[in-house]
């Protein structure tokens, strides 16, 4: 991870990508766009609420990511939500996620300090911070820039959108823990027409990156679309991000 | 399964037993107690927020299991969070536990739809009762009477007990739903003190059964001590939970 | 209220009526039930979310009372927001309601402590248990036994029912707290298939009484018709809670 | 209010001022600071959760205002709780301020709606966004320039803040209805080494203006001392947050 810059205190790092790997021409247009990003995430292994719901493509989609890594330059993010899928996808990733449903799977975290491999920790739905900071603890040998915990809304009595952004977390933990502390304002806000105005609040409340959802075509999104970014949408984002960033003397890293 | 009453609306059955296996010596004090459960609760393997606290005997725990089985005769129900460890324990018991933690974990419950015997599956922190609902469908090939849906307080914005007892959502489940649900008030409450009245508001509200956290020595408990009963608590318990079943037409199996 | 039983630990006491009163009918029918409530509860200044609802009969709705008192030995009780309302309704009323809304506005609670009859105080939406007992505060003038708590189901982030009703807090301040405490199965349900085996959880959970709507023709209701109960459903709870509450040694005053 | 640039959407504007007024000396010191505030806040009727805490100077806190208003050119902003003090401060105030316990007090806004002031609208703590607008329709009269919804953090399960800062809201409402939103950054954090960033964030995510707690001598405040900004603090909030607005072709109003 020597060319990233998570945890660089000059730089605001981007990661963005479909919520699901779908096809290689899906990802072949988010990586020729006029912004192609340098950590692209999408779910392989999905975990879906309702089990009749699309799961992901599995070893498919992990077939696309070894082929698209021929031809682009990228580093690749991926959910795993059981400890028997790590391996599966260690070829590919240069770092984990663990979402929101899997913070308090303490067994999976075990397993991902054992991986080396930096990982994103994602907020369970109304995990107290002490929690969240609790389960960093099970990936301590990871070393504190490799542990980066990642706000994506928590649960809360208004349904308006999709999740209440909480970025006082943001602004608490950068004052108290070590580590980077990244935003997920597209399942924060559930709908793309929100997302840029919550990235920027994260800039500015001190996130060290955000981690946003792209697609080329939202309205045909196999789960998602709503809250995906558009390719128009996603640069006007890049731009905004990066004029904002400035005056925080900061650098975004696409 | 077949001497058990879950699902029989005539019964209300109840599962106790301490929060976490200790010693041989801990469970002879409950099974020879005035009361002895005929289906005991224990962990082997516990999950906690802070990795440095007990985590439980693990295969010791097993071996203890075993052995009290040659000289009593009860059924028993523990705590799986990764389904490696489903084996480890498949031996030794008659259901098998999901905790709050692990609701979102449907890797675990896929696993756990294989292995043919009921499951208790607590509600996650912040689960909506449609959530709660949703995951119980990745045990549906358990057939409904084996999916026990348990409340176990959610978290809310007041701190003076462990956690808010939700019993709207046993009243709407045993109206809308067709599973036997439990209720957990010894983590609801957080205090033994509270635990005996919030043991009647949950069979008055519906419920099919209660489990509760008993410790013959609850200040010396390893975890949970202070919402433990004591063993003169749950005669207390055992008694007015037989009274109440009985105005409504229901027997309490112990 | 030298009749009337709230805060004697040998009685349950239900307080009933209408969410608004409409028409002298309306209350005739409550009136002449099979079990006319003692105490009955009814709307005379409406607070509604959205100003283009019904807002109450005012001071039509007052007439209406006083007329209903010359045929009908009841007490009554309707909820004031504003101080100015106190004077008006006065001589109608054995006691006031303090609506969740208004539990903060402790300026209305320095007036009613002043006017030396019991006060029903609800709690406000997401009212901790010390928020709650800080306003009770306000009212300490009037003598614990007329301060009278309701829980009515607070806020939480599951909408399947109306509110969340928290038994753990009659638990705990049956405990802590020198107060009589109800609870309002009606708003915490928010649909009358569900307020009976909410009454009968709050009665186990250790409740001094109960306040529910009632309403003759619940689907013509011009407010809470959902959550109102019909006389048949009214007589089938005041029965339940009557054989209830002989098992907890004690008797159901209507 | 001709020299204001509330609603002005080329303006951030600032209001700055302790929780409650104290004393002349304390408001002279904020007001000769390096950047006197040109809308003070300060509280005169304090709402307490604890009835014994301070509740205010009351008229004596009028005087104060007044007298300093001969020699220093402010506009003053201040709650009100109970009808019957609007007409006591109307001198005084440029606009009220109705606090998040006071949202659901209709006839407290009806009667503000006929005074043709600005209002303040905070949010209650759990109002959900519909309610918050809801509380908005009773003050339709004043026009929609003059309703100023605050945020203020509402309540939530985690308790490391004062209040959960939902940043969501601010950016649903611009997008979504027709008032000027302001944020509250002091009564959100608690705590004022969070409060610049905070702000920040609030500027970034669309917020019109802000509304802060600035004390002489935060240690000494006779209430919310420590979520109060020191005058040095004070001065390093307007330069960052004038700088911020620079970026979103934005002039911050002191």
């Amino acid at each position: 991870m020597n060319d990233l810059t998570i945890g660089n205190p000059d730089y605001t790092f981007l990661i963005a990508g479909p919520c699901a790997i779908e096809s290689t021409e899906q990802l072949e247009l988010i990586l020729n766009s006029s912004h192609p990003p340098k950590i692209v995430r999408g779910g392989i292994f999905k975990m879906r609420t309702n089990k009749n719901s699309f799961q992901g493509l599995n070893e498919k989609g992990i077939d696309i990511i070894q082929e698209l890594k021929r031809r682009h330059d990228f580093h690749f993010v991926t959910e795993v939500s059981d400890p028997r899928q790590i391996e599966k996808v260690s070829s590919i990733t240069s770092m984990f996620q663990v979402g929101a449903r899997s913070m308090y799977n303490y067994e999976l975290l075990k397993e991902l300090e054992l991986h080396k491999k930096p990982v994103i920790l994602k907020r369970a739905f109304s995990a107290t911070i002490d929690e969240w900071l609790g389960a960093a603890e099970y990936l301590k040998g990871l070393g504190d820039q490799n542990i980066i915990l990642c706000e994506r809304g928590i649960r809360s009595f208004d349904h308006k959108l999709r999740n209440m952004l909480d970025l006082g977390s943001v602004i608490y933990l950068k004052k108290n823990a070590p580590y980077p502390v990244i935003v997920d304002p597209s399942h924060a806000m559930g709908n793309s027409q929100y997302v840029i105005q919550a990235s920027l609040a994260a800039i500015a409340a001190g996130a060290d990156g955000l981690i946003v959802e792209v697609h080329p075509n939202p309205e045909m999104a196999m789960s998602d679309g709503q809250q995906s970014l558009s390719l128009p949408l996603y640069s006007e984002l890049v731009e905004k991000c990066s004029k904002l960033s400035l005056v925080l003397n900061k650098k975004l890293q696409v």
